[in-house]
């Protein structure tokens, strides 16, 4: 796909090298966008790793000397460090490096990071929708990205040249790309992802409580009720730092979930059948349509 | 696994032919516990599938003349339907004939068709814990009830024999049995199924009303949020059923779910990280203990 438009780094600094910024890495390599990568962490095990299996060329614990002469930097670290790590950068970037983050809340992110990035230098906001159960360097992979949502949310402030090398960078690492503003990105993820992790985690935790000392209720949970609380399984340190990083809009989705699940449970009280019927209804049909209509599928 | 022990019967009539009476009537012909299988349902076009699949020897859409000189019924049909087949089969059943039921909510059921059982006539009600998202007689196999939960929810009034008649049934059909009282019963599956299925539908709803015309949310969402929602394509019809007949436990614990949501909801809102953190590490700390020690992986 390598082409005479790619975008070209000749130094990539890598700081955070778990599944995102280490399947990265390996985008960057394997098109080759880049001539070396350095990882830098605070974790020497996983910085190992990274190095055993040739995802970084080199590591350090250090970011101000990881960082510099880099020509783009990429920040794939928890969303409250982002702003932290960037602090301890900048002092040694030099223009015309392009930072670019991964964090999955934008407008808090934006508003942390933009103050603290020197003139010249160029900080590009993304969000790719990609994970798995796995994290650190060693569940990295080719291909994560592939046919995966990213989001782009750049500011009046994004240089524009910044902003179509990390297109690029996406689109050559196999992303569907979309561009919104930070405020609508962060109400969308609100619904469609925080919201289900507060719903999960919440779930799971009645279901323990609801069997008291006697009955271990969840021992007698089948496919179903696994699958829909797989994500309680999230890390408890990230979600806090998203629930904080973005809580208007997480209270504003729990506020009309608990609504209408409030009136759900009204029509059960009344046996209102068709009233009951007609929400599941509307439900199904919706996500019905994921199956052939998702970013996942397409 | 057959021996001496296990139980004969010589003709068999499934009521609702499809993916879990279909697949109990795989199971008896396989291990031999019957010699003739009868399928009865409303829809032909069904019937006809599982007559060509031989799933069933024959069929008919008259429950009476189906159920006529049956040894054992297998009634399969949605809950709030169970009490009425077996209204339409009274009449020519004769001891010492077992009926059994499937059905996912249980003291209503029996309390609605115990009534209904003529004398020397004995009624087991199981729940096995089965399903895939396919429904109908096409959709029947061996081995969906392998190493699945199936409860036993025996009342006074149930015989013995009959009961260890439909045990040892479900064991060769591979489940692992609970005995449970009917009560205990649908207040664990209110929350740990029932419970779910409310959550699921309301949560698609919520989200595709918060996007409003103009924003398709639900375009957004990734991998965790369709795992989430698969239980919200499930049928509307069905889990109508089943909110009416185990409305005071799906209520009861609606309840404790929204206390707790809200309790999240006020974490977030004065940003207490240690209380958010506490409240997701509980629940991952459950959710993670599934993976060891769940029926499904037994």
């Amino acid at each position: 796909m390598s082409n005479s438009t790619n975008p070209h780094f000749k130094k990539t600094a890598v700081i955070g090298v778990g599944l995102i910024g280490g399947s990265l890495a390996v985008e960057l390599r394997s098109e080759g966008l880049t001539d070396e990568i350095v990882g830098i962490g605070r974790g020497r095990a996983n910085l190992e790793t990274a190095l055993s299996l040739g995802v970084v060329d080199s590591v350090t614990t250090d970011v101000a000397q990881g960082v510099e002469g880099a020509d783009l930097v990429v920040v794939s670290v928890p969303v409250l460090k982002i702003a932290d790590v960037i602090r301890m950068a900048a002092p040694v970037l030099t223009p015309p490096c392009i930072i670019m983050d991964v964090g999955s809340v934008k407008k808090a992110v934006i508003d942390a990071v933009e103050p603290l990035v020197p003139e010249g230098v160029r900080f590009v906001p993304t969000h790719p929708i990609a994970g798995t159960e796995d994290s650190g360097a060693g569940a990295a992979f080719k291909g994560l990205f592939k046919d995966r949502l990213c989001v782009l949310t750049p500011t009046d402030n994004t240089d524009k040249e910044a902003l179509e090398a990390v297109r690029s960078v996406w689109r050559l690492a196999g992303s569907n790309i979309v561009e919104m503003d930070a405020v609508t990105h962060d109400r969308i993820f609100a619904a469609v992802s925080h919201l289900p992790h507060m719903i999960a985690y919440t779930l799971v935790n009645t279901v323990a409580a609801a069997g008291g000392d006697e009955t271990d209720m969840v021992r007698f949970s089948a496919g179903g009720f696994r699958d829909f609380t797989r994500i309680a399984s999230s890390s408890p340190e990230m979600w806090t730092d998203i629930c904080v990083m973005n809580s208007e809009f997480i209270v504003e989705m729990m506020d009309n979930f608990s609504s209408r699940l409030e009136v759900l449970k009204r029509l059960i009280s009344r046996g209102d059948l068709d009233g009951i019927k007609e929400e599941f209804r509307k439900a199904k049909k919706v996500r019905d349509s994921l199956i052939s209509e998702g970013w996942d599928e397409e």
